[in-house]
């Protein structure tokens, strides 16, 4: 069952646990403030659900809560930074933080980063650019989920593309996608509720096309629409980790398989900043209009709202923001357990 | 029926008639090398059959065959080019030679284009990129063929999205990719041959599923992968069109059916120079392990080879270099036409 609670609380809570855990405290606070803002736009996947096992990587001294950020290249648009097997989140913040200048400066920007981890929601970085009036571009490589066109190992992750974009409707324009078909996450919730998943979704270890949740579990997730999202997912992996010197593809670390070695995750940031283009109101106005003209397409039967993407993630925030966010039994029992080890008080 | 022409002489012929035709020589000369690309590459939709379409565009005062590049703004990064309406594929080579000496400075470059027009396959350019150890991220906004999720009117092109990457395999890896489930083209075709489409690839006017062809082409193709497609598709529009100024959705004029307006496509390039990130030997040393990994995967019941993107396209190049690129009787009779009235000799 989930409970709905303060953002401010979970995000005092998660910045003194993460503290005491031997996270330095502004970086404690980038964390604390990523995580809570992926449940509060409705995507607990990359949210709170996750503090229990970066904390414990961090004990079994596979994530250094202290990396510092080196910057192994420069030029004055592009930055290859090495993490240091830091927080995904603190690294990527301060690798953006790096950027802006030099976006401000020269128009656009670039970072490779390697040897870093699941870092949670792209959106969460994309949406800081676009409240400055640029345009973050954004991928990951991801721990092995799927598989080449015509294979049926698991070699790519489900390596997401993501950028936002400043409007003046209150909500920026959020394109945040993996390049899987579905979230492997759908997957492992329609195993847990005893159902089939539906055809396209996956195949066995087999190769064989399958409905049936545990199996494909222990096979693959299909990329999104076939080659295409295979031609996609390889990009960002080109992108993301080869480019950048991390582990590419079967030798990316799993978070919660390998709790033995590293993950050593590549992301890639491209920032552009709009008014080396185009005046920022003007681009508002124009993609006002833009998304005026999308939501007054003629709808197919049984549509009443044509949405734009970021849309329906921004209702969500405010409805969680007004409410508090949800957060489920397992998450609070692990938040609780963490405490007491810690030394914390829990405040949920 | 498709003979096969030495892709030299179809070269020359092509460049001579867009000179006769108004386009200044090394002009001429950089459109019929990507119009010869496409052909050589196996994608003949984007080849030479588009000589007549732009010629009588030229010739009704819908392309502009002399516009310079006129940059609009500019920082050491990035240029927001007008295109003067003139034709897509010089504009963009152009503009392409300006972000070069950028990106080997800064690591990385970017441009916006608007007021051009379709100009052929991204991955034209994405390869010369690649032959000097630099990554082309290209983009491009097309005539209106597909719906946002939801509707049903057609307001997006097929946007593709590219990018080619240097390897040691004697080829790059080449994705482009359209971000509609199937190129308009196979419906097209579909209709000539009277045969009915899949399931999945389009809807009528009146936004119902259909796997009649008239109907598809009367409605809308769909995007890939439903409203991840529609994401990518509304990311590609942005980049292209509404940062950089061009017309945007259903304002973008269709190549054949206007006749009496200029299209106004709006293209995006991002220059990336590897050497900024990574020693270029060792990112193709990388590339090349990833290759071997993906191919080395198990494979799928009935699968013989797992291919990369851009390995099929360089094979049948191999082919057509080597045997003469096929161009079938409408093309050649239509280049025969040109030829007549503006007094070359026609060589094929």
């Amino acid at each position: 069952m989930s409970d709905r609670f303060s953002p401010e609380l979970v995000q005092s809570l998660v910045a003194a646990i993460a503290a005491r855990a031997g996270v330095r405290q502004p970086d404690a606070a980038i964390l604390a403030e990523a995580l809570v803002d992926a449940d509060v736009h409705g995507t607990s996947t990359h949210g709170v659900s996750r503090v229990n096992i970066y904390m414990r990587r961090i004990q079994k001294g596979l994530i250094e809560p202290r990396a510092k950020l080196v910057i192994e290249r420069r030029r004055g648009g592009t930055l290859a930074v090495d993490a240091g097997n830091g927080l995904g989140q603190v690294q990527a913040v301060r690798t953006l933080e790096k950027l802006i200048p030099k976006a401000k400066k020269y128009g656009v920007a670039a970072a490779t980063i390697r040897n870093s981890q699941h870092f949670g929601a792209l959106s969460f970085y994309c949406n800081q650019a676009a409240a400055q009036d640029m345009v973050l571009f954004a991928m990951t490589s991801c721990e092995p989920a799927m598989s080449p066109e015509g294979g049926c190992q698991a070699f790519f992750g489900t390596n997401p593309i993501a950028a936002s974009f400043p409007t003046g409707k209150g909500f920026p324009v959020k394109i945040d996608l993996a390049t899987s078909i579905v979230a492997r996450g759908n997957i492992i919730a329609a195993q847990k509720r005893g159902q089939p998943i539906p055809p396209g979704w996956a195949l066995t270890a087999d190769g064989e096309p399958t409905t049936d949740a545990a199996a494909a579990l222990a096979g693959t997730v299909l990329t999104m629409a076939g080659h295409k999202g295979y031609a996609l997912t390889l990009m960002v992996e080109i992108f993301s980790s080869v480019l950048s010197g991390a582990a590419v593809g079967p030798a990316i670390g799993s978070m919660y398989k390998h709790l033995d070695r590293k993950q050593d995750v590549g992301h890639f940031f491209c920032l552009f900043d709009i008014a080396a283009f185009m005046d920022p109101a003007e681009f508002k106005r124009r993609l006002d209009r833009a998304i005026d003209g999308i939501k007054s397409c003629r709808k197919r039967p049984g549509v009443t709202e044509i949405l734009v993407p970021g849309e329906r993630s921004h209702q969500k925030a405010q409805e969680n923001l007004a409410q508090g966010i949800p957060l489920d039994e397992a998450t609070r029992n692990e938040l609780k357990t963490l405490c007491e080890e810690l030394g914390v008080e829990f405040t949920l």
